[in-house]
């Protein structure tokens, strides 16, 4: 049964690579000690597919896979696994194979492998490197931690602005072995190695001999400074829809290049953090063990425990009541739900339009309106049909109309926290996906047994 | 004050392009009637930003810039601007203007501007189009919503398998009014036109003239089946890197190519669909009126009322037993809402590691152990505090027992239905994203307060 659904989990399974027949297969050449069959079985496979099937597998057959095939795992393989894999993995593979793992790599994914571990093993790794190598390295390291400085790969092809296509032809044919692995563009400086433009390739390629470089310069052409955070890079990238872009320092000159691949990758973690925040789940992959996802998770539960108490406390000063119409107690808790959610609602969507530079200076007020006015039409809705169910279930109308007063002032409520509690949090530099979940259902919550219980006690006691 | 807050609101607003000033500067610029300044305001901007700036003012000032400078509306700046914005647009428009706006665009960003248009404008704007152009949107429209062959742009660069290098530049440079706006890749075929292989610029330029292109073929090459879900591509180019690739139809013959910057769009949709559907905003944006975001919200609003009456139900049928101790209707919302948050983080987690495929039938029940154990653990950390403060609170030692005891049981099947539910939803092909968070939070509620109510009644009363 078990492993009936577990095949069944995926409708497109044949088509995903690691499906389960691929797992078993694995699983029986292990099993078996054969390690030809295990190269047969991975080396057709990216990297990237290496990486996910290690992070999938339980820890006792990735540790066999490794001491059976340590040579499948090369530099790509390690810069795609999942952090707290890869830190297990670098600690079991011999030294040797760590070291030329790491010699393949662009600065970029070396820099991206290191800068996460502790100082005996990434001086190893560094000590590793060619001097060349490991002073890029070690550049990269300097700038700030998620900043365009260390995202940037320092390969990069430059030309000087008085090239025309043929110079830049001849430059590329003569200097194979130097060019990075994949290049779009050829950045065009000036004297003091200040980009001024870019060329496409497809440009270059179609250009006469003599065509000078500048004329064939893209409008697109953007500069990334050094301390960018990768966050806005991806942005650009996105918004702007950027191949490629130059990395200038603080004196505007040449530093390195981004790639959209790199951006794609930000914008997929951006993506993750946001979406786990939300739900106050700090960091978190599933390859994480159960006292580390313990760990990460109760810090969230342990913030809704206090606003769990805070709202229990509005509903204490209002015992007296309760013990005197039981059915409040029933139906209270339907006003805070519906609080809750819309208020998740808006500050979703909220969150979301911070995020794409959607929700600014120039329509914040006329969100908020617009918020409020959702609230009151959706908690005028919800108010009339909670009300005729209030007052068929228990025959009370007074108890019908409290409750539906209450979820009109609640829903109200629920808008504007939804949209006021991120962009203030935005407004004095905190992530607002990480925080403004506590506070909006602290409110909603706080609000809901309050308008419910203080109308029920003015009106119905 | 209101002007205050607006302008703090991005601590980075200055570097942001659409900041307050600028705003302000084209407000003056309408007022005036100045259409030259208007002019100088908007022609440096990219055309992602003009369509921003058209979204974030309000409907009237939208409508003041479009008619002071509709000559700034090209076919760019339509393919940017969000969908309801964008009908707004369009049907504001002379005729001439959206039909010249039209014809300059790649084909995959007509098929992207008229895939949702109503009928009689559809057809105004194919008629538009050159013969060939029209066919190949014709032809795109043809496969499926949300497909490969809708995101693809049929302007390829392809070479025969016997091409060497030489061949392949003089076909370049003597065909450059051909040629697509960027492209990245020349993919080769065989005398079927099924692609064999594909060879970057990069390659291309840095290698000799006599060398055969099948020498530079990169191993990254993977093709994309028309029909194969936008979602799949998106997956694929982030999971492989990839920078380009070639779409194929059912007979595997060339049918066009889908280029990283579109993947990355795609990838930025699906993020914002998962987000948004997970707190129960089907579709959304923040340039929608009221009427439809209150209609887009209605409906999950609706499915939590009635969730939050089945758990308002289970509590009724302990009206006897809160009677006889209020201080159990002060206490259960804890309950609840603790379960409630701990399944929210499973459920995210398990969301998103579907849509990374990291979550598989080879880890899917250790996983669901170990978010079972994660609930054990913290479950019991929360009972001891939480009974504590049952205890201090009013005094009742057995109280505190019966809190604690819920909070394990709670949080252990949040754990469990935090998983679950969504995996047996994508095993049935539905979203988990969309449907899971109802389930999960209407589990919590009538686990949280049957146990909790349940044990007072077995054991207090």
């Amino acid at each position: 049964m078990a492993e009936d659904i577990a095949t069944e989990i995926d409708p497109e399974d044949d088509d995903y690579v690691l499906n389960s027949r691929f797992v078993s297969s694995v699983r029986l050449a292990v099993a078996a000690g054969d390690a030809t069959r295990l190269a047969d079985l991975l080396e057709p496979l990216h990297a990237a597919d290496i990486a996910d099937l290690l992070e999938q597998v339980d820890g006792g057959l990735r540790r066999e896979i490794l001491l059976l095939g340590a040579g499948i795992i090369d530099g790509e393989v390690l810069s795609e696994l999942d952090e707290s894999i890869r830190e297990e993995v670098i600690e079991f593979l011999p030294r040797q194979v760590l070291e030329d793992a790491v010699r393949d790599l662009d600065s970029d994914d070396v820099v991206d492998l290191v800068e996460d571990m502790e100082e005996p093993q990434q001086t190893a790794i560094l000590d590793a490197l060619e001097d060349s190598d490991r002073a890029a390295v070690e550049q990269a390291l300097s700038y700030p931690e998620y900043s365009a400085g260390r995202l940037m790969q320092r390969e990069v092809v430059a030309a000087p602005e008085h090239w025309n296509v043929g110079n830049a032809i001849d430059f590329l044919r003569s200097n194979t072995a130097d060019l990075p692995d994949q290049f779009y563009h050829i950045i065009v400086v000036d004297p003091r190695m200040k980009p001024v433009g870019y060329v496409t390739l497809g440009k270059l390629l179609s250009a006469r001999r003599a065509v000078p470089l500048s004329d064939l310069f893209e409008d697109s052409f953007r500069t990334i400074p050094v301390t960018q955070p990768e966050a806005e890079v991806a942005y650009a990238f996105n918004q702007y829809h950027l191949i490629s872009a130059p990395v200038v320092d603080d004196d505007g000159r040449l530093a390195g290049i981004i790639t959209i691949d790199d951006a794609m990758a930000v914008l997929d973690e951006e993506h993750e953090e946001d979406i786990l925040r939300l739900a106050g789940v700090g960091e978190g992959s599933l390859s994480d063990r159960v006292l580390e996802t313990t760990k990460q998770r109760l810090p969230w539960l342990f913030v809704n425990l206090v606003t769990a108490i805070l709202a229990s406390m509005v509903i204490s000063e209002f015992e007296a009541t309760i013990s005197q119409l039981v059915a409040l107690a029933v139906l209270m808790p339907i006003v805070a739900s519906m609080g809750g959610n819309a208020g998740t609602q808006s500050l979703t969507v909220a969150v979301r339009a911070i995020a794409t530079k959607d929700l600014t200076a120039s329509n914040v007020w006329r969100v908020v309106r617009r918020e409020a006015l959702v609230g009151v039409v959706n908690g005028a809705i919800f108010a009339v049909l909670m009300g005729t169910v209030g007052v068929i279930w228990f025959g009370l109308p007074m108890l019908g109309a409290v409750i539906a007063a209450a979820m009109v002032i609640n829903l109200l409520v629920a808008g504007l926290a939804g949209i006021l509690i991120p962009v203030t949090l935005e407004r004095f530099g905190i992530d607002p996906a990480l925080a403004s979940g506590a506070f909006v259902t602290t409110v909603t919550d706080v609000v809901g047994f309050f308008a419910f219980l203080g109308l029920a006690t003015l009106i119905l006691i």
